[in-house]
């Protein structure tokens, strides 16, 4: 029997779901889309002529594999499980590929309901912005078994570039969850610079050239220096309070296995201070107005 | 009158100095050399077939220009104006580099005092270890006047490649502080996700491959990450407690700006206790010991 999957029910249009769909679609898989927002998928059902279920059962009627990338756990344990849930509507035996980023513990939940089932699951969660979504080009941490891993080869050869087989259930996640906390602790760190960058009256664009060439350079550098320099949080890349969340949800995992972030948790204070005062929805960039 | 450096008397033959005194005087430059252990700067004369000088005074006799790169402001300042010190030796109206990493404040000081007696000077920190110091591709990061940096470029050209005026007296001083905070910071993010990657059991190969193709990724992932793993902390590429310097320096800088560098603040903690713990004189990454 060949594996290789055909039909794509596809969860999630949001900044990255959206491209990823498309992609997919382009690259010549047969897909059908649900998103939360019913005029959304519609949106993007008549913009890439692939078909919108109204349900979630209804858009995986049949399909031999699944992709969901949504914000958190509850969504995607809706989404499967839920009311007209996909789980119940996919071909016997069929591939389940979260690549949304969620707990660990909630991605082993899902591993075994599944598996019970007779499906093939695997985590992916992506790492890039954007860009590298609507690119192809997405860093991709799998966790799951091999044969799972080698089924969702040909949808990752579309979606990344660098697609790696972190380890089991698990492994790709809390390898997700803690890229994302070092982002999060850099983006803080070049903020604090940034503050006193600006009180020094040092030329923002010699700062961020030499920090490029420096030891303190970082992915956030790039990316995150020139908004940070002219206070520009939208359009969101990245909202701050799902930072937060994953944050919260890597310090959590830490402590479980014995070990404490404390930098993690001083971020987390910082990400919890800016979305208090109203930066949830904005780009998390947007830690810099917790540390002026 | 060409105000081209010939004659450059060089002070500090340490992991980054010894380096850069050698491309000079492979680039044809007239160079002299001083260190503070007598026997290195023999060994390093006769390797390199250049005068070394008995005092700093006999060192910089007759010099247009003066290198100097040591451990903090105290030791630059005991080369230029202590007991047969530098300074009094130049050649008149000859060019003065300091390219340690001292505190702004003291570079100030520094540079009022040489400007009374008709010196040209410049501070010039530098980011990138040995290896880019023996390739000449330092980042430079310059702050002082517009005269002094033109007059300096021959010789930067010869140790640097991304070479940067960033702007007056103390602004390279303070980008430099600010990026090696940025440094320190994101060293010790990767430390605590070094610590729990261990005790996840999640492959270290694998986790640094998919950091490097993260949003957490950081000059420290691919300079340190190995290292960290494997405990390896020699040899020391920057001394922790040369980190542990700056982190101090910056922080007091900062505060002297009005602004508060919380992360740096962490940092300073950790940094400390490995230094307590006896690893000052090992590589910074040994601030791992400090998450475990």
């Amino acid at each position: 029997m060949d594996n290789r999957p055909d039909k794509v029910a596809f969860f999630g249009l949001g900044i990255m779901g959206g491209p990823m769909a498309a992609n997919l679609a382009r690259a010549g898989f047969d897909v059908s889309v649900w998103t939360r927002t019913r005029e959304n998928a519609e949106r993007f059902s008549a913009e890439h002529d692939v078909p919108a279920g109204a349900t979630p059962a209804a858009t995986a009627a049949g399909a031999d594999a699944l992709i969901s990338i949504l914000p958190d756990a509850p969504q995607v344990e809706a989404v499967l499980f839920g009311d007209d849930g996909a789980a119940a509507a996919l071909a016997p035996g069929a591939l389940v590929v979260d690549m949304s980023t969620i707990a660990p513990s909630a991605s082993l939940r899902i591993a075994e309901r599944l598996s019970g089932d007779g499906f093939d699951f695997l985590e992916a969660p992506v790492s890039g912005s954007r860009p590298k979504a609507e690119d192809g080009t997405l860093t991709i941490m799998a966790g799951g078994p091999d044969e799972a891993f080698t089924r969702a080869q040909p949808l990752f050869d579309v979606l990344g570039e660098r697609i790696v087989h972190v380890g089991p259930q698990g492994h790709g996640q809390l390898a997700k969850l803690l890229t994302n906390v070092m982002g999060a602790v850099n983006a803080a760190a070049l903020a604090e610079s940034v503050v006193a960058v600006r009180a020094a009256g040092i030329d923002p664009d010699a700062f961020l050239q030499v920090a490029e060439g420096s030891a303190g350079n970082s992915a956030m550098v790039t990316l995150k220096g020139p908004p940070m320099f002219e206070e520009r949080f939208e359009p969101a890349l990245f909202k701050l309070e799902h930072m937060l969340k994953d944050i919260r949800h890597c310090i959590a995992e830490a402590k479980a296995l014995g070990v404490e972030l404390r930098l993690g948790t001083l971020a987390e204070t910082l990400y919890a201070r800016a979305a208090e005062e109203g930066h949830g929805e904005e780009d998390f960039a947007a830690v810099l107005t917790a540390v002026e």
